[in-house]
């Protein structure tokens, strides 16, 4: 995959260093006559920075990479998306492979290049479409992940399914476990295939690949107020319920996929609603998000099961789906299960 | 072709603030309604820098700069540069507006969406692809263009023209002052029109383009050693006899387009050596070079004015190259007009 004989700059972070898991990549590129530098950086998202960025520049000069050379980060989210920065803007550009070792990594952030960093506050302001040469997925890592990072991935598999495939939707009403996620390597794989599908399709998100934000207006708008301790998935699931409401409310969604959605996220213990957010924050957060454009909101919405609708969305309805999200909207209480802030 | 209603950060340097070039952009974007931001830079290469692209980062920031909006660049190939990798980094890459004030940016910078930034003493080290999406281009504006500066613009039109363009170039052979040029804007449009012809074909330079490199293997390498104290046409100008030199012996290239091309280099006074540089430092800037794919060199040559070849270029070939470039080959002087470092 990789070729042979080539410069390396491995990226990873401490605790994928721990597990082991970059050393056997390495030990693998070390094998195909590659010459591996390795950088590791603290794991977490405060390494999503224009100084690690910098510093990730002042590595790949100092050891000699070029044009022809590849950039490897191995690791979740995180390490992909520096990692990414780092091999779009080196040299105007020099190949990227991913690693990715979180559920969430494999089945969607190492999947369609989106490279970037946090900027002034804002989560990936800075970044760039770079896609991976190669991501390598291998589900074994996932032993390790604790199960809320688990259900992470989880919630954006059942995004894209809902969105995208009746069949893979279905299959995920038959589970009733999140552990049993991380064992059925078969959806792991049709996910991560639907995904690479869409995004091969619109690679820079002008059409069918803006059906990927469903659930994303509301999700990043409360993961943002929460000071992102809400988590990603956490954020989407709920997202994704108050959303789906909006479109249900204008007939755009039938109510039978909104039951079967909660239903499905229930059983992961993915939340629906989230309690302690002020309202004007999650407003606010959404209005500094890079996602609007001109004056009002849009949400992504499946239709069906077999494709998505943008909807047009006014103030007081992206009000209104905030309220829905937070619990507070006193004409409807849906959700057993709760995260609290 | 901008829109309206849009918000434009515009940056621009101070020489291009103090011709009043900066200035008429700035009003015309305000007459289409646009609300401008300007940024001024100081002038010169040091402006490439990742400090100058944190501070515009912080600016897009502040400035409240939405994935709609756009960044203009209003200057030479400095300014088009790093507003283009801004443009490029923000928010996964937002619209880029370029307009170029120098004839060396109205020819060949600004078009084809190379964007970057130096690092680590190596141009260009860091950058992008992100072509402009218009570029707007005032043959008025060269008025108050240094002469010199006229000549770098030459040296990258002639370049073309000689690959590319046989009418073109015998349109060149017609012209025996570098002053002319600016009001040739034929000439102009033509060489823009061509680079832009050849970027469409091949944008990110695996094909056709890289014969645009023409002279820029040697040419990069002298620049460099002289601590970009050559000028880039200069250098381009030296870099194409020398690396044609080496064509013409390999029979690839035919005698005669070696002394029409010496005949019109010479007339817009564009050096054929240079003398006063260490051969070994440009041998070295020219290993650091990042066109330099594998063990050996590549000089991109037209084999007739119709079309270019790629040629491998070992070692010892490199260093007999370099020896012409700087005059240092006994059994062959050929240039009446020399740069002295």
């Amino acid at each position: 995959v990789l070729g042979t004989s080539r410069r390396v700059l491995l990226v990873t972070d401490e605790n994928v260093l721990r597990l082991g898991y970059a050393g056997r990549v390495v030990a693998a590129l070390e094998d195909s006559e590659c010459r591996v530098d390795t950088v590791v950086l603290p794991a977490g998202e405060a390494t999503k920075s224009p100084e690690t960025l910098m510093q990730l520049w002042h590595r790949a000069v100092a050891c000699g990479l070029e044009r022809g050379d590849i950039v490897a980060g191995v690791g979740g989210g995180v390490i992909g998306d520096i990692a990414g920065m780092l091999a779009a803007t080196y040299m105007r550009g020099i190949a990227l492979v991913l690693v990715p070792t979180t559920l969430l990594a494999q089945v969607d952030a190492a999947i369609g290049g989106k490279v970037g960093i946090d900027f002034a506050g804002v989560k990936n302001a800075l970044g760039a479409f770079h896609p991976a040469r190669s991501v390598l997925i291998d589900p074994a890592v996932l032993s390790t992940l604790p199960r809320e990072r688990v259900a992470e991935g989880a919630a954006e598999m059942i995004k894209i399914a809902v969105m995208f495939a009746e069949d893979l939707f279905a299959d995920f009403e038959r589970i009733h476990e999140v552990d049993t996620i991380v064992e059925r390597t078969d959806l792991i794989r049709r996910s991560a295939a639907l995904k690479a599908e869409i995004v091969s399709r619109d690679p820079t998100e002008h059409g069918v690949r803006r059906y990927l934000n469903f659930g994303h207006t509301i999700g990043h708008g409360i993961e943002a107020a929460s000071g992102y301790r809400l988590a990603h998935g956490a954020a989407v699931a709920i997202g994704m319920l108050a959303e789906m409401r909006m479109a249900v409310m204008r007939e755009i969604c039938p109510p039978s996929l909104e039951d079967r959605l909660r239903m499905v996220l229930d059983r992961l213990a993915l939340p629906g609603i989230v309690k302690g957010l002020n309202p004007e924050l999650v407003y606010q957060a959404m209005l500094g998000d890079k996602k609007r454009s001109g004056a009002r909101f849009w949400f992504a919405v499946p239709a069906t099961t077999g494709g998505g609708t943008l909807i047009p969305v006014s103030d007081d309805d992206a009000r209104l789906a905030i309220a829905i999200a937070l619990g507070r909207n006193e004409w409807y209480e849906f959700s057993s299960c709760m995260a609290q802030i």
